[in-house]
């Protein structure tokens, strides 16, 4: 193998310029060519493909986004569009890619190696830390982190106020951010769409909490949760118990930004240097993970379609310190 | 005058803490002695007051939100609420009040002195800066930090998908959040409520940068705006436009908290120490202001019933730079 | 057991109010009385031991430093002075402790078991991450962040300047805050005390760096490296390399404080939990370890006498990614 | 005029991007062509010099540092250095120059005026807010928000502790970041070169202060502070009063970097478009300034010679609440 490609794909997360910097550099110290892919598959099938050195990858470490940036591809649905990605690919002798992004992007790579034999190692790039095989992805730490200064200013505003802040969360239809988010930020309640949420049991934990002379509350609430989200969650403890004074806050896309943390930019720079010595490895179709310390790499397949459990354990740890 | 209170009411914003800190250290290096009233007018009619000392504002500078807490009041609405209110004071010998709030909190202030001859001197303490009579309000300067670090946090993702974000901001009635920390973040465009909307020409603005190859844009929406809100703007936009992928952020009460920025800290110092020497020199029903340079107190009357103008010559900077 | 003391010990580190939260939060749900004592051992000795419930422990978890204060204690060194420890634990019917510190604090817990049967149980609080049989320790991650934001403003004036920073971050004699914030600030070369310094070899980088068109660089050195600290490597890199405008940051005291980032207030939230659960199991005289996904619990004898290692791996990353 | 050129000068600071962004945007949008000259004096010596367009500012107004770097220039000292600089301006027939930087920059400017009848204008950047004629300077908020975040974080830990901490603040001959910065982190003392230091009266101060049960403390100490610096203190605080245990913290040149607060984005916007329309409406040789809530200009002579007091007024407020 003597060049590879890198992009980034689907959803951008905080380290996904650690990881592109690890790929491209770890890859030059090998005696690799590298081209840096724009806007993922899209750019692939547009051919928008350019050398990377060394210094384009300089001063990038800390910057949130992607340079290399992200966009979604219809062409790339089509057998059409994926013969054209091909197609270019071959025209720049790339042999090998770097795919950081999560699960519908390595999809994309499975089908490019079956019809194409294109060889794609994937780094798991996204903030809500749904992939299987990973303890953590890209972007994850980051994000918690990004939640957790959030609701540190809401409980400002909520002890001086008597408030109750409905808080909802990233994460697809995981709970990842929400729960991690939630025990660090010490929530009252945290409500994932892993395990039942009965709408009951808050208010009634929330009474409790107020009769306690606990007048101000944090619930962190999962966007894929199964209650329908912090409106629906406030609209339901308004109409039973009026004592709060309730606000939704839902964070957005803030969680998505900002200059990666210190683990995310860790992890990243491991996943990057860990892609490239695995492609040269002979290893492809396989995401990068970390289990425990260490560095593994798991099927595309795998990684795709498999449900990766919520820490049980956390989950058990969350509902004793709330009381 | 030998003992005074101190009290907190309205809407929280940041350096209230270091207000209060600073009314009462100032107001014991006078001789005199100082009452913390909770929930503002409603601990006032609760007796909710106790004595402080100047360890009990130890360590507070720094934290959002205020330890006095803030409430409203609907006996406070009532001759009845005021007038025990008053009787509270009278029991425990407090001359004085230093109210931190907004132009509410003031109106209050002015009612409790013709009914029951009660002097107030106010500090202003409201995020939306739409207070007569002063060029700032503590909190101002801290929502406006928390708004563009926020927006820092979307260019970030803004850039690496190509995509337009609405956001919305604070403010009520007034577009000063929004102006201020539109310029701060280099927004393509920001809608205040003090200025006409256009929203054809916001769309003809997007469609010139899309087609200066500008292909991710932050607008600013201040809550009061005309337009009605980041998601109708978003609506237009996207009925009229449709090369953007639009997005909708509505910060929210995130605005309202957080540790107060070195400007909020400085500004609520300076007018907790002028708001006691203000009452000591015989000053009330007042407020205490800063224009140019300069600490002036501003009758009550005049700060609540005049509108503070928008500073034109920003509106016409953030036209000019937003090219 | 009924009874357990929480306490403090050592140098204080981010998140040690987290882990206290969840001690006295597990152990109140678990039916025990807990008592806070204050000043680490210090407090034990002149009974500064004060009862704790829940609400005691209410939005401390987002706060650096520790509510419990911590404090050398010479008396502790005496056979007298434990003795009068011991006394004092009886009389309030403490039969197990919960230490959160470091070696030294470790170290006192296993004296006061053999002399007076006094069983503890430890969380390893400490930012330095020096402690065998845990992958990492609370406060670390923090610390690494605080480093790496500091780094990350010193590059914007490096850049701007075309200047070499020297920075010296803390480790005592481990190079763990050194080795991660160095590949998390991308830094052009880090010193740590575990591996040999060759000084002309740092000398040679830079120059052919410099040779290449990288006018400005990072060098993080730990406070225990054998080169002497950041003063010494700037002495002996402008005598030997004068292009380059030196300038030398010792970042100091700023890496212990600070809110705790959110893996560090999820990691305490897991220890404090584990360390209750810990000593109602029968365990003491040892340490509660995170080693890849596991919580475990590694005898305080281990804790103390192993050598916790360097990861390799990383180091060669960040070699790698250093060019 | 037709044609102008912007450079950055002396020490960097924070915000001087925008400025750069405000007077490059501010001058297309007047019809006028931009030139960038980078490394200030010695740049412009050797011709570094490039066009400029609107995109060349896109997304730096976040940026810490300055894009268009600073430099010391030996050579523009020599008359020889600086008519090559004048030579090199009129090739590219840049006729009016923005120079973003402090005293040294302006005198610069004055001389080439002077000697080849340059003409230029100046926007105060620098962190120390030593100039006379504007209230604020650009990067001066942003330096007095970074002290502030970083004594916060030693706060903690003196809490914890009972630590006093000497901390050294830059300013050069002026302590306008230490006393700003030491009222908004409630320092129990400040010490600055303007007025008189007595090492004594401080002693004093923190043994009542002890007696009192205030266990911790902060003394911000000006760089240019005759008492000689932080060091200085702590020795001899410690030999005259050995109850703390006294730390020392020298910030450093994390005080000139960091992404720019909102603030000082403002000014730096504001004073970038004062700038240029000054130079089209005749005037040079003079900075711009802000005074109260007027955009000034004031002659370089001026703002150069002239000392900046610092204000009496926050020293005596200072004073008051650090009881």
């Amino acid at each position: 193998m003597k060049r590879i490609g890198v992009f980034t794909s689907g959803g951008d997360a905080p380290g996904m310029n650690a990881c592109i910097r690890a790929a491209v550099r770890t890859a030059l110290s090998r005696g690799l060519e590298v081209f840096g892919i724009y806007r993922g598959y899209q750019g692939m099938i547009e051919g928008d493909i350019v050398p990377m050195n060394s210094g384009d990858v300089s001063n990038i470490i800390q910057r949130g986004g992607t340079i290399l940036k992200t966009a979604r591809s219809d062409d790339f649905r089509t057998e059409q569009g994926r013969r054209k990605a091909a197609e270019n690919l071959r025209k720049y002798g790339i042999e090998g890619l770097v795919c950081i992004g999560g699960d519908g992007s390595f999809k994309g790579a499975s089908i490019l190696y079956e019809e194409h034999g294109i060889k794609t190692i994937g780094a798991p790039g996204t903030i809500d830390n749904d992939l299987y095989g990973t303890d953590s992805t890209i972007g994850y730490d980051t994000a918690v982190n990004t939640v957790v200064q959030a609701v540190d200013k809401l409980r400002d505003t909520a002890a001086s106020h008597n408030r109750l802040f409905i808080v909802e969360v990233m994460g697809r239809d995981a709970g990842f951010i929400a729960l991690r988010s939630g025990i660090a930020c010490g929530a009252e309640a945290i409500l994932v769409p892993e395990t039942p949420t009965y709408i009951d049991a808050l208010i009634q934990k929330l009474r409790d909490g107020w009769n306690r002379q606990k007048h101000s509350s944090i619930v962190i609430v999962a966007e894929g949760d199964e209650s329908g989200g912090a409106y629906e969650v406030a609209k339901a403890v308004k109409q039973n118990f009026d004592r709060y004074d309730v606000r939704v806050t839902v964070l957005g896309h803030i969680q998505r930004g900002g200059s990666p943390s210190a683990y995310d930019r860790v992890l990243a720079s491991e996943m990057g240097y860990a892609a490239v010595e695995g492609l040269l490895d002979g290893k492809f179709n396989a995401m990068v993970g970390r289990q425990g310390r260490e560095i593994v790499f798991v099927p595309f397949e795998k990684a795709i379609k498999h449900n990766k459990e919520l820490n049980k354990h956390l989950l058990q740890i969350a509902a004793t310190l709330s009381i």
